[in-house]
């Protein structure tokens, strides 16, 4: 831990924690956080804290910390700004390790807020508290199984680790996640960062086995210099993948009202991440559709990709895409147009994409698919198609082809040739080591969340699947060319 | 028509229309679009045709379109291309007024295939019959409850249409908008543009007043100046949205194997939707974001917008979008800041985005986004939060807190609130005559797919709004103007 950052294990695997504030009022975070924990199974022990009740949620209540005759790591301080330096100095006093304060009212609130924000700081580092915040939406672990959150947004478990400095946005992201398939290990809330700043999280996700994707919602940093030395390091380990807002006037004065942070130029930023091997999202979302690659694809040895469509059209658009993304729709080798020779009719397209026109017949894809997945030509595989979802085809089907449960029979038969085509795709990516993923045409978001979930990759719009293919190709060229050039330098 | 347009109403109002090459067997195209036609509920006369058998899908069928003893304004020819000729000489000979030429195999194939596609026109044309195709996947159109399609999509019926070179993408965007709640009164997938060119079709929903939006999927124009002509009269009444592939080398390979269509270098085509007044869209379901815009907002009368948050991190990245859209995130009049001083806690932001941080309480919003809405320095009103969705909260919410249902309670208890959401924004809409639209923070389809067939507009991301927005006020920018300039040439 060169880089000055501390450990925080207290804060993600604490053996026991106490919530500050609990209570039985269910208009209270201090329940709803509470319940939350309790609900999500959190595998220590649990100490309310409360002067006014003797039991909370029908664990047994304490007056105060100091009451709390157990070693504490972690204590959530579920309690109005005005009242968190009482707390921090109850903490030291009883020696927990760290306190996530909920509470805003502090340094974005302006010059007051600041000043007592500096007080309580000061207090905690004193007293070798570990603080958390303030103004933060709490903290996710997986191993522990903490869910230590103000909303009711319970994470499905996975490899991302997740850095907000907005609480609403990282507690939403997880959400999301859970909504499309990917799962999270570690989650912060980083709030205002007046203890614990960014950089560190960064340091300790970047040291742990179970992280394989970081991701970051920056508003600003502070410390640029310590920031830009972890980074540095944690992007050589595994892909670091940030989300920086604050990039017009208007966005930078919405940013100091909201978490007091900071800020750098645009341009500033920018160049930091170019530099220290961050992956820059455009959009929010976008965090998510990268991490997705990144967790379930092997790294791309090039930028060449072959494409099977099954219509023309989206032959077209994702030939556009993938070009205008950076990627090249290269000409397949003479022996793969052999191989399809022998498996398609006579009037196919010849080319990169293969079309094989839109039909209901599916029993062709496979092989196709694995002809232009052995090509020594091609790096990326794109399956447009292969992956139907039902979504579209909810509506249609009327009773007249296929009897009174036709909607159903059709949807299970689209549903039960997906699962095989995800399993194919897996299969693929094993027997010739490169990414293969599908685009779906279909809003059907279950459909990619189940393919998520088992490790297959299938992008709801060309678009984000070559931006996302791309960012995947930058992060490991950059990061095998620094390999060789340290090989070099050792070498030499 | 000064532009050459005929008068396609054979092919969208037909009275009767006849199946070529209809059948039984469900694995034929000919059964499958027969079978659309009649659960889709056509309204006129049906005639299947084909000399084997006696009864089609339980309608009587004909030998050939010869023998059908009664006007038929449009016949679906779904046989192979070699046949294709013979039956527009059929047709001809039995009056048909136009007919629609499934397959493909013509001018996409090469030299022989356009040499055969060539033949096939001019024997139409010179019986007056108006041809679709080849290379389609059909028609649509809701007046008639026409559903002449290949693939099983039943669209909902509402005020867009769409023209799409692409029988695949132009089906499926017929799909996608059922899944959010986007109506189409006419769809042609125009093939190969034979005989009746785009600008045709075009020229046609621009003159019909049940169309209010138009979308086009373009891979190349032919006619290229009649098309710049009727697109830039057709402009001025309704806006046309537009999609253009086969804008790398890549994309232009895999175009002339698809539609075999003529393409104009990117610069041009660009150069003729600025100059024409067409909004280009940059992805495929870009066009469905703006269309939605366009059916259910008023014009804006400028570029300022105003927004509620109810989430600093959503504010932040909410003023960075709009700016970088090209939208202003002006600071509110002093009145309206009173206002809100009176509704809101003393700390509250005092800014644009109004932020209201984030509560379960959703009782302030309504007065809140309503001062927004009055000033008279806002021309757009952006609500984030103000719709919730219940998909990312799923997950969570264990038995704890709410009982043994709980899940549902809160699922309902949000439902409740987002429509109660949605009717108060189209109020808004109505009492101040300026775009009110909301950014819901889940994935829920659904609740963006039930606001859009209400009549309320809500985006699933920020930057898919700000972008549909920006592009909004561009169209009316430059059709006000125009409406100006005209004006003062008369006064002159």
């Amino acid at each position: 831990m060169d880089s000055g950052s501390r450990n925080l294990k207290p804060i993600f695997e604490p053996r026991s924690l106490a919530v500050i504030g609990a209570s039985n009022n269910p208009a209270k975070w201090g329940c709803i956080i509470l319940a939350n924990i309790i609900s999500y199974g959190f595998k220590g022990k649990i100490y309310p804290v409360n002067p006014n009740e003797e039991k909370i949620l029908g664990i047994r209540a304490y007056p105060n910390i100091v009451s709390v005759n157990d070693e504490v790591d972690l204590a959530v301080i579920a309690r109005p700004a005005e009242a968190v330096l009482q707390h921090i100095e109850e903490c030291v006093e009883a020696g927990v390790k760290a306190a996530i304060a909920i509470a805003g009212g502090f340094r974005e609130t302006g010059e007051k807020g600041e000043a007592f924000e500096g007080v309580c700081v000061r207090r905690a580092r004193e007293g070798g508290l570990l603080l958390v915040g303030p103004n933060t939406m709490g903290v996710y672990s997986a191993s522990v199984d903490l869910c230590a959150l103000m909303p009711p947004v319970f994470p499905r478990k996975g490899e991302v680790a997740l850095i907000s400095q907005s609480g609403n946005i990282g507690t939403n992201l997880l959400g999301f996640g859970s909504t499309v398939g990917i799962g999270f290990d570690k989650f912060v809330s980083s709030g205002n960062e007046a203890d614990i700043e960014c950089y560190e999280y960064l340091d300790y996700f970047g040291s742990d086995p179970n992280v394989k994707v970081i991701l970051l919602y920056l508003e600003g940093v502070r410390s640029g210099r310590k920031f830009m030395r972890v980074a540095e390091e944690v992007s050589e380990k595994k892909p670091v993948i940030a989300y920086k807002s604050g990039r017009t006037k208007a966005g930078i004065r919405a940013a100091k009202s909201h978490s007091g942070a900071l800020f750098s130029p645009n341009e500033v930023v920018r160049a930091v991440f170019r530099q220290t091997g961050i992956t820059e999202a455009s959009t929010i979302n976008e965090m998510l559709d990268l991490a997705k690659s990144f967790v379930n694809l092997p790294p791309p040895k090039g930028e060449r990709v072959g494409i099977l469509t099954w219509g023309g059209g989206y032959g077209v658009v994702a030939s556009d895409a993938f070009e205008e993304a950076g990627l090249d729709v290269v000409p397949l080798s003479e022996d793969t147009i052999q191989k399809l020779n022998a498996l398609l009719p006579s009037y196919w397209s010849k080319g990169n994409p293969v079309d094989l026109v839109g039909t209901f017949d599916r029993s062709l894809q496979p092989s196709c698919l694995d002809a232009i997945a052995r090509d020594p030509n091609v790096d990326i595989v794109v399956a447009l198609g292969f992956i139907v979802g039902s979504g579209a085809f909810a509506g249609a089907f009327g009773g007249l082809l296929l009897g009174k449960d036709g909607r159903s029979v059709v949807k299970e038969w689209i549903a039960k040739a997906d699962e095989e085509s995800m399993k194919y795709m897996i299969e693929l990516i094993k027997k010739y080591g490169k990414p293969v993923v599908a685009v779906t045409a279909t809003t059907d978001i279950e459909v990619v969340a189940r393919a998520t979930e088992k490790g297959a990759v299938v992008y709801p719009t060309i678009e984000t699947a070559a931006n996302a293919l791309s960012k995947m190709v930058q992060y490991f060229a950059r990061k095998n060319k620094k390999g060789r050039a340290l090989l070099q330098e050792k070498n030499s």
